[in-house]
């Protein structure tokens, strides 16, 4: 399950440099990192296998060359998890950018809305169906 | 190739309504066929296959409930392509956010930025490497 796919607003994916990035996915778990204490615990509400989550951890680090993510444990990322001061301001600078992107595209967003009411008018707006890439 | 895992900044995912949304890889396609009047030859430019672009612009269709790419010969799409009025509308109304999304969230990306500069000083800009997931 991927839930950025159901709530309506635009997902913002920062390209920071060539190849780094940091998006949905990684900021959602970053997120479940500081509210659950546990990397596999956030990986799992976000449907991600402990692999991925932790996959996506590593990644990051050698993104930025420091961790984001810090276990208490020895190194055992089934352990206490947190972020790293690192980690809390990349978020942080994330969450903002979501806030005043959406902000910024209200008008256009419900421009966009407004149409698909209009050619679609009997949508059924809880629908199944994939979602279609980007 | 993904261009857009390239270039820095913001990307932006429109979900309009659940398992409804437009993104670089949609906007980019509609703009292809405006620049080249082929819906294979705008797949081409973004390294899709035919089948894969062909797939977009009627995955398109059915989440606009109207066409947004008409193909001028009976149909098939490898004759001319050109946009609607809604594939126009849309595909401006997406570039309108994008360009405001990107400028409400200069500050922060700059500061993403500096970030990395400051933890991999000797980065290569350039390296290749894969993008991981957003």
């Amino acid at each position: 399950m991927r839930p950025w796919n159901q709530t309506v607003g635009p997902r913002l994916r920062v390209v920071i440099a060539p190849n780094v990035a940091v998006g949905p996915g990684k900021a959602d778990l970053l997120q479940g990192v500081v509210e659950t204490g546990s990397i596999a615990a956030a990986g799992r509400r976000l449907g991600m296998s402990y692999k991925r989550a932790w996959g996506l951890v590593e990644a990051m680090k050698d993104d930025f060359g420091a961790p984001l993510v810090t276990t208490s444990r020895g190194g055992s990322a089934r352990g206490g998890a947190e972020l790293t001061e690192l980690g809390r301001t990349v978020l942080g600078l994330y969450r903002r950018m979501e806030d005043q992107a959406a902000a910024a595209t209200e008008a256009e967003l419900a421009e966009l809305q407004r149409l698909l009411d209009r050619t679609l008018p009997d949508r059924d707006q809880g629908g199944p169906g994939a979602t279609k890439p980007g």
